[in-house]
């Protein structure tokens, strides 16, 4: 539910049936598995059995004898990237790491690291000709931990891996593990903390946990025969798998097109290209159409999970609950190839609070893990974890409630964040307002083993670029395309605005996600930016258009166009002249042809997203189940488009971040290989592990947006595990510091209590 | 090759590769029948045996029984449309005739008429249940003649047509098959006839023939659970696909989305609808997609060939060889439902001519065969045959040059056409002046039975309306994207204008026709409009994209965009500043979005063109085949844009205009069933029948286009038959005037002279 405030709009904060509901409740949705080409090859790809081995030799002779075969590639097939750095979208990428990862080079640097692939005329073929390909490996022994990839003694990764110190590579460092050190400062942290009446300092784990989405990577590629590739797949991104398949395979990005399928989740997971270069490669030699699925067990082994990260967190309070020091040190798992998004996480880490003097130190650090990837809120949901059960605690110590002290040290308009940057117009306080006033916190909670916490997060949310194109029909319907792949409803999203800004209804907006040929440039769908920054690009569009229908009134009545205005989905002329949209739509090629507008946004600067949720959870002491009993989440959306699909990021982000919380976790045998890479043993939160999650849409519209939006699509998923470990200490009095926090750990917490 | 003129040009007046070559010579190319979507279903169409027959009963018990049928459709399932007159793109339609038409309703109107249809599991199923659906036939006398049709004793096909004289019904008119009257006149013709010294008047019949596109129709669509119906066709015209598809099975328009595939020839057959609608049906009432292709024999009888038709033709001239009245009177045959065209087929009879004084009737009839539609320049190759042989009489008699007399007697800037309009600047005279002054016209022709003709012919060109969209990619190349079908190579046409404009190369453009989604309304590909019209909404598009270059090379140099200009290819900034295209394209994401230009075109009327064609035939007289020794065509195309595909479009419409003229012929028998509907009994012409045909592109710019372009795919098909026709009159001394001039025909004709 909205809060009460009067609508000031007729579309916006309405629910229309979702445009894309009817396709996907009849099946008829096309996702990348869908695809059939004639003359379509299936491929395989082989995969390391070792977590860290040399490749000495890869022997394909028997595999390209196998009947059926059609093509086979190495990372030989590949062009050399050494050295090369490439902007790529989001920021500059090293080329010789991402072409290792999706073919290794000399090593096999994680269980499932791709070593060669087969195309063959059916599946079956391509499979059995992969076991034939002798693969010469020397294992090396893997290092599989944060902390212990750290010591100088440790298995070395990547020779070509130095430090780097907040962006730059020290004289004289030495190849290590330690890809990155960020050091981010305010104030001056050593006067801070002796102000402080109490200094809590604590070390937490977290695991390394996966996106979970229900669709395995795939993807058909053709590589034609005047050198054109046409990719198909499910992606975040597909102008940015479009440079990433072409810098990967050597040529232009014109030269290919993707076209986006539906996709089945992301979660930040489908923006980096596994599938598409290899597929791309086999096509070119081949010469037909090469389609490769995953199998759920890559997903787990050689996808982007969300880094395990080792963190150390320190803050202090004064005796009346004002917070004076933070200081962190994390280290992050970037997994085989540097790139945790430990920046970020240093940013966040006290991102809640407003707090005079801080230090933040970050490592990304590499392991015989696959490379880690974004996850809703990129290291944000960990250090989350560590800062808000440190909060939880000083508010016990202190005696204070927790949401007064939140609502205390809140972070708000004016406030400088750790690395710099001021923030303008936010709603922090308000959610912890809302949860403080919520009929959830103001309840009573009885019975044994029960308890309350409540945690905040925090998300930057993105601008960066977008593009809609949209079309007026006949029938007083608006056709728009837009580059933005549509996860969790954008094209419902992205229309309501366009309806909204031409006064017509959301169903008379016919939305479309066009392949990279079709649309202008435009970023990935993650960083919660798509109703914020495309929806910028439709409301453009939508003036483009009221400009133009402006003009084609002024022509059939024979009038100065100024003396004609579009206002509440009509054009007015002198004289009480009028028209309805639909009205004019039917007479615009009187004079004139097709009424297109398009708009673009690029770069416009979110203020940023906060949640505060309040959990109630029972504990069995005996087994050291936690069963979550009631769920609430207060959140900014600054303006709620849909708000029903507000209300479903919510809820899926805190169904996921509880997870994260309890059970989900990468189990490895000390050989480096993943035990559990299946949804039967990798547990995922179902239907019977958690309530309904009650919502609350906490509105302080975004100034940097015509309509106030602000992403919700990653902040839901930062509070939980940490609302979860305050709930579990107000149950049964012990603080989990570790996550999965799953029966065994609580168990044996609540025995040691004991 | 083009004429000498220094180019002015550095795109246009080269001939690129196309960019559609690979896939169609790989066979990648995806035409409607490469089509294959989940669950989808194949379609028969039951067609009428009888040419015309009232419909007493249909039982489709038997049919619907069969185990694997799935839907079956009948007139019943579509709405109503008596009385509806709805604006088609080109025209107002009724659409009582277009329903029919593409399923009978009360009566059979000829052999082939769709009566019923069947989806099942396979096509073979559907084949046998087709066979089962049991109708009541009460055959009726079919009337097959254009003159016959006239008689007021005539069986009459449609009680609801009433004769229209320019487009109005007068009071009392009775029905007939006669549906509308056309009159023009310009001057006094009685007094022109009075002025002259010679008075030709000849009668001239040509037979029905078809276009002979080597793609039959096909169709495959689904009715989605949401309302929501998806066509993937083969058209010339996606946007009125999408509309008459809607308007006859009673949606709205936006909620059909029409996606072009690979079209393999249309000529003007590929407008009207036949299948969307049908399979529509099935699929809405079997809940999946449904695939409808045509086979050739129903292709012939059933799509809409060009009219057979009657014709009178009166000249009068002085003895010095100039023209001074003309009078015709005109008959097509516009098979089952009015809509023949006749009107064109007035207005172009004298077209070529400034005739001061004249005078043309033109009948519009209905016979039992399918109902007419356009091919190549409508109702103009007829009328030229009949005018153009006219003409050569009279230069016979008169004894003048037939090149001189049509440069002394031609149409020019100011002439004012029978039905009213004035030219402006057209090429008639040039290209009678450059076939005179060719080697072929100099060259002697030497042997028994040879001789040489020449002819000329018109075609308005049309302009109607054109949607361009088009973006930067940072790899310096532009993404296209049109509504225009491309039948005839338009995409690489429209891509070198936007190159020429923008100054880079033609292989930088990437052209891609879309979806009715995704791309403003686009009319018809057809008219000779798409190179000039689109291409004008091309410019259009590419003019915003300099000017969007423009501003951010200022915002980079940090300058104000007024010292910034477009010039060449480049963006220049003062102090000698400047970027290529491709520099700036690198660098647009620094200062904003994606760089998108879009552009449209409505009614800018084209010029006309006209063509001028030499012809050397020998006529064996004892077979009375004629071959064709020798072809030239000399015509106007303004600016000829890519060359290759202008020659290729004048050398495709002689070779048509060659078969029409000798063997083409819709062959019925006395109970109106086409006897020789296939290829191998309707004969078109091979290259044994044909010599290459040498081409000279006149260059007179049409000033209503940016680049100058005139069309120059519709005229090159009216000069042929009447130039065979001269030139077997300068062979063996007969004059034929009934088309086509087949061997019988011809040695019945040198029999009787001899």
């Amino acid at each position: 539910m909205a809060t009460g405030e009067k609508r000031k709009y007729k579309v916006i904060g309405t629910r229309p049936l979702r445009h894309d509901g009817v396709d996907k409740l009849t099946g008829r949705a096309q996702y990348g598995a869908d695809i059939r080409l004639t003359g379509m090859l299936h491929g395989v790809v082989l995969r390391s059995p070792h977590a860290h081995a040399k490749i000495k030799s890869i022997d394909t002779s028997a595999a390209a004898a196998l009947p059926g075969v059609r093509a086979i590639c190495t990372s030989a097939d590949f062009p050399d990237q050494v050295g090369r750095i490439v902007e790529l979208g989001e920021g500059a990428v090293n080329m010789r790491h991402l072409s290792a990862n999706v073919m290794a080079h000399d090593k096999a640097l994680y269980k499932g690291h791709a070593v060669a692939a087969v195309a063959a005329d059916s599946i079956h073929i391509a499979e059995e000709a992969a076991k034939l390909i002798k693969i010469d490996y020397e294992p090396l022994p893997p290092v599989m931990e944060v902390l212990g990839a750290m010591r100088d003694d440790a298995p070395l990764l990547n020779d070509d891996v130095r430090m780097t110190e907040m962006g730059t590579v020290k004289p004289e460092t030495k190849p290590s593990n330690v890809a990155a050190k960020f050091l981010f400062t305010k104030g001056d942290v050593t006067a801070g903390f002796a102000k402080a009446d109490i200094i809590i300092e604590r070390e937490f784990r977290t695991a390394t946990v996966h996106q979970g989405y229900i669709e395995p990577h795939n993807a058909t590629v053709l590589w034609n025969a005047d050198g054109k590739v046409t990719v198909w797949m499910s992606t975040q991104g597909t102008f940015t798998a479009r440079q990433q398949t072409a810098e990967l395979v050597g040529i232009a990005v014109s030269d290919v097109k993707v076209v986006p399928m539906e996709i089945g989740g992301g979660f930040g997971g489908k923006i980096s290209v596994y599938l598409p270069p290899v597929a791309a490669i086999l096509s070119r030699k081949s010469g037909k159409p090469v389609q490769i699925q995953m199998e759920r067990a890559a997903v787990f082994e050689a996808t982007g999970p969300t880094p395990g990260s080792f963190m150390r967190v320190k803050v202090g309070a004064t005796r009346d609950g004002k917070i004076v020091a933070g200081e962190a040190w994390i280290a992050f798992e970037a997994g085989a190839f540097p790139g945790s998004p430990i920046a970020p996480g240093c940013m966040c880490v006290f991102s809640c609070y407003d707090i005079p003097d801080a230090r933040v130190e970050g490592y990304d650090v590499c392991v015989n893990k696959p490379r880690s990837n974004a996850y809703r809120a990129p290291g944000s949901t960990q250090v989350a974890f560590a800062m808000e059960t440190v909060v939880d605690e000083i508010c016990e110590k202190l005696g204070v409630d927790a949401a007064e002290f939140r609502i205390k040290n809140g972070a708000k308009e004016g406030t400088r964040r750790v690395d710099g940057p001021v923030y303008h117009r936010i709603g922090m306080i308000e959610t912890v307002e809302a949860i403080r006033d919520s009929e959830h916190y103001q309840s009573k909670l009885t019975g044994p083993n029960r308890g309350r916490g409540i945690a905040t997060g925090f998300w930057f949310n993105a601008g960066l670029k977008s593009a809609v194109v949209a079309t007026v029909n006949l029938d007083g319907t608006v056709s728009l395309i837009e580059g933005s792949t549509d996860i969790g409803g954008s094209r419902t999203g992205i229309a309501m605005q366009l309806a909204e800004t031409l006064g017509i209804a959301a169903e008379a907006v016919k939305p479309q996600v066009a392949d990279t040929d079709s649309i202008g440039y435009t970023d990935v769908t993650g960083g919660s930016r798509v109703t914020f920054a495309t929806g910028i690009a439709a409301v453009e569009a939508a003036k483009e258009i009221q400009k133009q229908m402006v003009e084609r009134a002024a022509l059939l009545w024979e009038v100065d166009s100024a003396s004609v205005k579009y206002e509440d989905g009509k054009v007015i002329g002198p004289a009480e002249k009028s028209f309805s949209f639909a009205e004019l739509a039917a007479k615009i090629h009187e004079v004139g042809g097709a009424v297109i507008g398009h708009g673009t946004s690029s770069s416009a600067e979110q203020g940023g997203a906060f949640g505060t949720h309040c959990v109630d959870v029972e504990v069995d002491p005996d087994t050291g189940k936690v069963q979550i009993l009631r769920y609430t989440i207060a959140q900014d959306a600054g303006t709620a488009i849909h708000p029903s699909y507000v209300e479903g990021q919510m809820q899926g982000g805190v169904v996921q971040g509880i997870g994260w919380a309890l059970n989900e976790e990468y189990f490895y045998d000390d050989k480096g290989v993943m035990r559990n890479a299946t949804f039967l043993d990798y547990r995922i939160p179902t239907c019977y592990d958690v309530p309904m999650i009650e919502t609350i849409i906490v509105e302080v519209p975004d100034p940097a947006h015509p309509y106030g939006v602000r992403g919700v699509g990653e902040v839901p998923i930062c509070p939980p595990p940490a609302a979860i470990a305050n709930a579990i200490h107000a149950a049964v009095g012990v603080r989990m510091r570790d996550l999965p926090m799953s029966p065994p750990k609580v168990c044996a917490a609540v025995m040691q209590k004991k």
